[in-house]
């Protein structure tokens, strides 16, 4: 993969990709991270692979073939996200992004492609758009594809049906018809095809100039026992199937403005923070697969924290600071998904304040400590900057029989104490010093024991209230069924069609369906 | 299990549950539509088993541990469906029920009972609610129990996830502090509360009297090759994996009113090929696993359906008619959420108008002849009176980018020839004489040949696009999630939760989360 940056463009230059490989994603993520953070003209990105039909030629299949049903699950997750967060940057950071596909873009090529705002596909007698993995591997586009289909093109239900099971695709002037692709070219009008729409994208979009900061490595100590982070430890108790996260508040002095930030870059606290936050949790979904329950718990001086809050809340129009809220918000959403349980600790000398008040409201329980000076409390972060993938905020997905609770917690000045934070609906059990350990350790130990797979099941259904949008979709219904799929006998069985894919042997199917 | 019905009640008294087992929905669902077509003055039914706790005594989960995959995702689907009839019952018949829980409704038991309209608990000491399936067996409660917990009661998700992994379950009072359920009197004022509760409903309820039609047992002849009903015929082709349902329009006199439907009763075309066609599915669904798509084909007279329709939409305020018409609602959601791939088949001499058009609207795909003579035609059935689970009808749903299609397709007089229905966007493929037969047989042919998994699951996705209901929910999210736990090792492997339930050993786990 090659990624090339032209330098020179305008302000609000669409992304530009072609076809593209499956397993570009984890370096597509880093680069659409790079283009928020590191150019403040937003330059053009352009990802190309060298090869016209890459999904079926390249190593990828053979990787979801072979690996664990946990990894393939871990791995379509994450590109999910990858692929929301395109959306998002369009949403949110005035980035469009157009597919030109001069070759055919198949399965997550095309996953990837109708995550971008428009696609241009040459027409050149052979090159097409395709979901070949329900005819070819017996499994789903389950990277958004049938969602996007049907949820954002809004393609007729018996189109989409035919494209999903058409293993070649469809071409040219019938993808424009049935909505697959925008717009389908000739060869020799592709690049001005391309050019004309990213042009109008340009001169659509509202990004503004913006000051940069340099992306630069995580440092963090990776041992047997953990990752330690400036501001994040992850301890693991591997014995116990458990693992500690915590969250530790600014110890020195923070950025007091936009500029400011842009000069402490990724050490400032709201980046750094919440970067080893994302770090950890993808070291316990790709790496720690045993680890079933994990602690949440926060340290340090939660008027740093407050102090933060505030900043960001005041130059929210700033388009760096804007970038580094979105950025908090994705960290909070992949922790909404993660499967693992999740339990807020509330103890003396914690923070669970503002932003990082979310990781509780995150959370399947929140155990609150009944003593003097534990406290919670809320800031402008708890009310609108960090919404769940349901488009609500964690507060108002906790309170959807009784919406009037959110603003009255919100209109809730200074630390709330343990009794006022389970009145308030904030806290799930609060005991007291004499029962604190008894009852934390035995909800560990409860919650280890319990099947993970049912565990899994159960939190993908609690924690979404409420309206359903096309990335609840993606994650509770799309994944849900890959899920079951990529564990049956006929996509991973001896004899199943991801296994034998690429081999001359036919997939032999039990045909009884459920 | 015991039905009594008590004598003399006034119109619009609510139905009463009591602690209920797994394995009553056949019954249940028999017992609702009895009570809906034979009682003109609605009479309570009281459906009692004798015994506390059924859930955790009876033989049913030794049915769900040693039944098959596609048993238990069936027997799940066709629950989910029983409990929505009941939440139907209260939404447009004006039957509210009551679950007046005189022990522990557990499980099973406790889903049927927040299908319920309201919940009364006897506070005993001991009587709890509970969804054990988590923590006992390893798999969810998955007849819409999670989703109803955050959906429909709205509790609290950290409450939910408490009491969802909760074996004992939860008393009394916290019960109704957790919104679990309505009222928790002492045992000694338990028949007061409910005579109080199901009054009440009684003076809220809109239910008017009606005519009661016998709800008698269906006629079918069924052999090794298909079953015989009068207006439908399903006919199996088991070496190709697949079957034909074939719906005739009426043949004789229909009833001109409400009264004289009344008095045809299930003889009445509306009631009979529904009846029939349901019973077809199901049939399908439980005993014909192998066959993976059907071909849905319509003879008959055209205006004799059209007549029939016309005759419901000008008595669509009679009670009778308004159930007949619900009947219909149902058998054909029935048909949406039915795990084989249909192709409707419009050929000379079908009859795809009004309410039998809307087979071909559910189906995945339309193949319609271009030739003369043949047509499709719509009437007010298509136009409301049976919406999908997602709250849309077949017509909105099909045309969600370009919602203006549907009432440009509803204004349409008369017949409509091949070329127009697919300029109006209502069939899939049109091919001629010439290449009807092989295109027909190729398209069935490439499906029955494509993993059932992958089918099942890309279906489930593609056929319902746009809003979300409580009800897509369960059968997309929930009935996902379940379908691949009833899969895993740690629920049905040897080890595994769901099979050594009941048994001296202790299940045991691979502790992998995904």
């Amino acid at each position: 993969m090659n990624v090339r940056e032209d330098e020179g463009l305008r302000p609000g230059y669409p992304l530009k990709l072609n076809s593209y490989d499956l397993g570009v994603d984890v370096e597509l993520a880093d680069a659409i991270m790079r283009i928020r953070f590191e150019h403040p003209n937003v330059k053009a990105l352009e990802i190309t692979s060298g090869k016209d039909r890459i999904f079926c030629s390249g190593a990828n299949i053979y990787m979801l073939g072979s690996s664990s049903h946990a990894f393939k699950v871990n791995f379509c997750k994450y590109t999910n996200e990858t692929r929301l967060y395109l959306e998002e940057m369009s949403a949110e950071s005035g980035i469009q992004s157009l597919a030109a596909l001069n070759g055919t873009a198949s399965g997550g090529g095309y996953e990837l492609a109708i995550a971008c705002d428009e696609i241009v596909l040459t027409e050149d007698g052979s090159s097409a758009v395709s979901l070949p993995e329900a005819p070819l591997l017996g499994v789903l586009p389950g990277t958004g594809g049938l969602t996007r289909l049907v949820d954002k093109r809004k393609i007729r239900r018996d189109l989409a049906d035919v494209f999903s099971s058409l293993a070649e695709g469809v071409r040219g002037k019938r993808a424009v018809e049935w909505n697959l692709v925008d717009e389908a070219p000739a060869k020799a009008k592709f690049d001005e095809a391309v050019k004309r729409r990213a042009l109008a994208m340009v001169a659509r979009s509202k990004r503004k100039a913006m000051k940069a900061i340099a992306w630069t490595p995580l440092e963090a100590k990776r041992s047997e026992t953990g990752v330690e982070y400036k501001y994040v430890t992850l301890a693991l108790e591997k014995a116990a199937r458990t693992a500690t996260i915590t969250v530790r508040a600014p110890s020195g002095s923070e950025p007091q403005n936009a500029e400011e930030l842009a000069k402490a870059g990724v050490n400032a606290w709201a980046v750094r923070a919440f970067r080893e936050l994302d770090d950890a949790l993808l070291e316990l979904r790709f790496n720690q697969l045993s680890i079933g329950v994990v602690a949440l718990k926060t340290s340090g001086d939660a008027s740093a924290v407050l102090a933060v809050d505030k900043m960001l809340a005041a130059n929210k129009e700033d388009g760096l600071v804007r970038e580094v809220m979105l950025h908090m918000k994705r960290v909070l959403k992949r922790l909404d998904i993660t499967s693992k349980s999740f339990f807020a600790l509330v103890e003396p000398g914690s923070c669970f304040v503002g932003s990082l008040l979310e990781l509780a409201l995150a959370s399947d329980r929140v155990y609150m400590l009944d003593a003097d000076g534990v406290s919670l409390q809320v800031s402008p972060m708890n009310a609108g900057p960090f919404p769940m993938a349901n488009g609500l905020t964690r507060l108002q997905s906790r309170f959807l029989r009784e919406p009037e609770r959110v603003s009255r917690v919100l209109e809730m000045q200074g630390p709330i104490g343990t009794q006022d934070s389970v009145k308030a609906g904030l806290v799930t059990f609060a005991p007291d010093d004499i029962d604190w350990e008894d009852e934390v350790r035995i909800a560990f130990e409860e919650r280890a024991s319990m099947s993970p797979d049912a565990m899994t099941g159960m939190e993908a259904s609690l924690r979404f209230g409420g309206p359903e949008t096309l990335e609840t979709k993606i994650f509770g219904r799309l994944s849900a069924w890959q899920n079951w799929i990529f564990q049956r006998p006929n996509a991973v069985g001896e004899r199943g069609a991801l296994t034998l894919y690429g081999k001359p042997e036919r997939a032999e199917f039990d045909w009884r369906r459920t």
